[in-house]
């Protein structure tokens, strides 16, 4: 069915925002934020065969693309309001239309975010969101208020871990076998990430910073090591290999593709954390509170880099940078 | 040169933002708006061979991908922010990111608005940009306030006026020359687009409804009649065809030409805003003061459709529909 631009944006993506001053069909969508509040934001751009495969799922695309701004929004203790959404389709096909509408619309709801504007033309698949929410004057979680000393945290699915959607991709490249039901789970975790929302919000006021887990935990506690130091002086930091929450699955692997999706695997939408070491109290009530496991791996330390130890104290190595868009994977 | 994707961002798009809050580099930027605003949100997204030709140079893709979102921001009477920046690129080449930053912050510094997040990804060229604004509460300028009566308004360049970007586009399909000063001319229009924040802003609680003239005269001017008519009976307008501002490049062409780039040329980046008929005075001062010419071009009335009246008094054929992007053009 060939739909006109027009057409396509009624047909799928027009949907109520009643708190939206005015939502979607004008030059602008205008939105009122609360007393007190100020406007996070944030953008992600999904290109196929970087992003996703072309096996995705039309409803699993649409959850991904806005489960990973809203993952944004999580890092930084914001409560969501609005999103924008430009795409770029070869084609105006119902099929991939219609399942992708649905897939978004879907995590929409569930976290209370409004589409209130966006862009559709023709072109090479491309998904652009763009997600606003609020976050009280002064409490936004930085990557910048990490402190030598903090305790190092990292969310989990419950039963699972983080790596699983790094396991998945080398799964889809070749590089490793899962039986049929493990291969589900992971593509699963591949396919549909849970943003954390509600424990970023709870963790306002209790963690010191936090950044979402996109590029690989080491990559990721890179970015907070580098940016909560001293100018010039990065923080550094100790994990201990055998506390980080793994799935079954993923335990089953062999040694050095285990520690390379946990370490370096990326993609897995859990909150990295940092909390003052006496916080552990008041971690754990925020999380149960928000729902959502979380496990202590680490500490912060003065001296750079990161240290990885295994279960006999020993350092592992670690060969692995996060992830560059434009140096090979 | 071969630049990663951090390296990249650091080099060319990191920028002070001293009014955000947070600017680039954390997981959110975060913003706060000044009380009684209300935030003006749009998003635009530009795929080459769609929106721009592979001929253009860096800096005019930089500064027209910027331009046509700050041209939503215009529409709707507010003052720009703050945006982000997604980039699909399928290299990451100086040569190209130097200029496009430097047409893209020449533009973002002539209307003081802050970059404050982004994404950067490989995969086929495609730019996606968010604007946001401020508007005080409730006075933002919408399609859907024009009432029959009311006189119709575009704005235009100085000794300029709509269509030449549709001419340039012309030219550069093959289907008509001009000399090489007249080229130049037009294609400046096309590739320069002057983004009409202030008239916007001086437009509030003076223009009745506006919107900005991306998709053509006829097809933008059908989006303001469909939503400012009573349900399901949109309004109608006489357009008197002499009155249209334009170049004397475009005036020098056939009849036909000048009449389709006239009426459905789009890409203009003018507004097309409507007043109360007896708002004249009003309208020409706030003009006066953002330093942007205007034009009567017509007025609204109850009987739906779009009447263009040549030199004679007699309607003129129509054929064009508003550009979209799954239709032929």
């Amino acid at each position: 069915m060939a739909l006109g631009e027009f057409d396509l944006i009624q047909r799928y993506f027009v949907r109520p925002a009643p708190r939206a001053v005015v939502g979607v069909g004008d030059d602008c969508a205008v939105l009122a934020l609360a007393p007190g509040m100020q406007l996070a934001v944030s953008t992600d751009m999904l290109v196929e065969g970087r992003h996703f495969l072309s096996t995705v799922a039309p409803q699993h695309l649409g959850h991904k693309a806005l489960a990973v701004n809203l993952s944004d929004l999580a890092a930084c203790g914001a409560k969501p309001l609005a999103y924008t959404l430009a795409l770029s389709l070869p084609r105006a096909e119902a099929a991939f239309l219609s399942g992708f509408a649905e897939g978004l619309h879907a995590l929409a709801d569930a976290h209370g975010i409004e589409l209130v504007g966006g862009d559709t033309t023709a072109g090479p698949l491309n998904i652009c969101i763009t997600v606003m929410g609020e976050v009280p004057a002064g409490q936004a979680l930085l990557r910048s208020g990490a402190r030598a000393g903090d305790a190092l945290w990292v969310s989990h699915p419950p039963g699972g871990g983080i790596g699983d959607a790094r396991l998945a991709l080398e799964v889809f490249r070749g590089a490793c076998a899962l039986p049929g039901e493990g291969f589900a789970r992971v593509r699963q975790a591949m396919e549909c990430p849970q943003p954390r929302v509600a424990l970023g919000q709870a963790l306002r006021g209790v963690a010191s910073a936090a950044i979402d887990l996109s590029d690989g935990l080491m990559g990721d506690l890179g970015h907070v090591l580098r940016r909560s130091g001293p100018t010039g002086a990065p923080l550094g930091a100790v994990i201990r290999f055998d506390d980080l929450p793994r799935s079954a699955v993923l335990a089953d692997q062999p040694a050095d593709l285990q520690a390379q999706c946990l370490l370096a695997g990326g993609d897995d939408y859990e909150l990295l954390f940092t909390a003052p070491a006496d916080h552990q109290a008041q971690v754990l009530a925020a999380a149960q509170a928000a729902g959502v496991a979380v496990r202590r791996i680490g500490q912060l330390r003065a001296d750079p880099g990161i240290l990885v130890l295994d279960g006999q104290g020993q350092a592992m190595p670690t060969p692995w940078a996060g992830f560059d868009h434009f140096k090979a994977a």
